[in-house]
């Protein structure tokens, strides 16, 4: 069975992220998305919050799991026995920063394949820190992000400011 | 009557940008240069500087304001009846922001134009963080910054270094 | 009155020109969609070809023109006393190919001002060689050109096939 | 059982073509290796001299095989029950254009899904096209190509040179 | 002795290229200017024009030679004794294929180091085939070649036109 | 005798900086390896740790000295009596970037020249950056930097984690 991880900082997820996903159980025996805990970076949503947002959203896909990990990608797919990443491309930074990604893996652990899907040109234009930006500024992200989420976001991003 | 808007966080601005200005002022009617307050940024010059050093550089062209404002840029634009968006493409990085941030507003607003202009190749060298960068450590930036603001920008960068 | 000239080989119009075209005459006050006989490349169809299948796609938009030009762009610009081009990107290589030539036409006549659009996400992946290459290989191309003249494309493409 | 396309024109195969393949044969139940006959080049190599050159490379890999097509991708893939295509990635123009075609086959099916994987960087810099050039020239190719087939390469290029 | 080879078909030189050897003739002991005959090409100008149109704009130069060659770049390096390839960089196009070529090279012999300037920005718009484009339409060429080659290069093209 | 600055934070030294620093140091008279102290980075290691590390790696090196520098790296140059700048190009981002930036200095100082050599294809996906990131999270860096820094590069990165 092929066990494909999906790994990325969801936070939070996108309707970008949710088109790779639903394309990428299409094609793999399992799918698991990974929130990872970067620990230079301070989220919006943490971990568990974003594994919880995700996992509002793929609850109809039989085959895609959602879990967070907190080290290197090559151990957390050594625990899982996953041999295949899959990340999404928007842009050519995308292509460059990914590129070197798997270039680095593959030289940690010469049994890892990275492969890539291009984001839907509909989504192409959404990112996460978009939507964190607008959404504060009181954009309408019902575009952006799932309904099942949309208010859970919405809560936590302008929490605060009144 | 055509009314553009050109939004930017312009700190400070430069001659990169004035080339914009001038041009752009001679195919629209109205030509509105816009200093955006992004939270997620603290500038070197406030918004009050920022616009104060575009006035003093735009004094001469007759169909050119100068303004600033809080919120999303469509609801700015509203506000001044403008539809299209004017922006300056130096790079390829700003190529894929900028085209990003198109999709984005024509997303949140399907009546909003975005046009761009190639800056100028005498000037697609220059940025504000450039400027601030080597204003700082002593450099001479008459060839970047206008010769009307140049002391009040080298005042303000430099004050508090003896 | 603000003439806007879109140049380009349209050799067939499609989709993505068609937005442009009608983006842009939202803009300017008149529109020439301008096509272009490069003396270096033969053409599928005919320049007054090309005019025809534009003329039947643009019919219902008041402020634009259909023409054709053979020399450099700069000289028939002055012959039309318009100031301002207009062309649509798509991807890097034509952000690189069209800040070339807005440079060189800025260089042949310092008045002339290149804007550009970026192509509707949609039409993204939409180019005249594609559908030439495609239609010849019996795809269905209706999605790619405007209804209008989908059928005089396919049969001048498909001519002498049986 | 997931059959993956990887089409290609493979005029003639070189490592970076193998370095794929080897990759992919480990992701997907099944691999074909499909040489597409484009009507609008002249390849240096019969689409049959092209399929035999792939068979003597490939014949240590259980489930790849090796065929030809001369229509759409779309069509070939419906005829073999391939939903999944793989492409190499080198640079960024490869990007560009793969992303174009991605976009293309899938609005032609949706059903289609194209994944990417980057070409090793050993041997990112090789092309056919640069074997072809340069073994004209005289050059020492067995970096290039596979040891089985350089002497067959050699003979074709170079044949009536003498 | 530093001997530095910029290889180029310079069809005919511009301004751009005689920018680059400018600069680079300073940085080297001596600079060996190489019109490189790719059989895949048919010129404008042949070899032997070629280096005369060279020699024509670098008289001056005390270490620049200007020769041509035939084969593969390597084997002219050797047979000069040159260890050393300049070339210059316009743009991301520029930079892919030079940096595949310089790889290319490396492999083929490693003591070859390739190394790059970026084209002064006042002239990173002009290439040897716009400038041919432009000539045949009758555009003033003088901003984009050298004053001492202009009449000739304007004779060659334009011949046989009337 | 040619003098050549290679600036950059070194933040720390990596393989494929020491590969600039070998090739360049066959091409240049001398070669400074110099330390640049941005003042708005905090650095991982001081500026005379990284100078230590980088001596270490380089002792073999006859013509290649090591050093750091504080103000304007045109400032620096002209103490060194030194007019040529390298700089190692890895992707596309560094391109736009030292394009820039050698723009800048020469705007700054006309008689300073920037030359650039492409990264070695082994090592293009290892920056600074990602060795302290992966360093942090327990990877083995021994493919990323030289085994003379390994131990303490390590010692520091990790330093109070227990």
């Amino acid at each position: 069975m092929k066990v494909c991880v999906y790994p990325g900082s969801f936070d939070p997820i996108t309707y970008g992220h949710l088109d790779i996903i639903e394309r990428a159980s299409k094609i793999f025996d399992k799918l698991i998305v990974a929130v990872s805990c970067n620990p230079n970076k301070v989220p919006a949503f943490s971990a568990e919050e974003r594994v919880d947002l995700i996992k509002d959203c793929v609850k109809d896909f039989k085959n895609v799991e959602v879990d967070h990990f907190c080290g290197l990608l090559i151990d957390y797919l050594k625990q899982k026995d996953a041999t295949v990443v899959i990340k999404g491309l928007r842009v050519i930074a995308d292509f460059e920063y990914e590129f070197q990604m798997a270039l680095l893996n593959k030289n940690l652990d010469p049994n890892i394949e990275t492969v890539f899907m291009m984001t839907n040109n509909k989504f192409s234009y959404i990112s996460s820190s978009m939507v964190k930006e607008i959404a504060i500024l009181g954009a309408n992200i019902e575009e952006f992000v799932p309904a099942e989420i949309k208010q859970k976001v919405l809560d936590k991003l302008t929490a605060g400011k009144e």
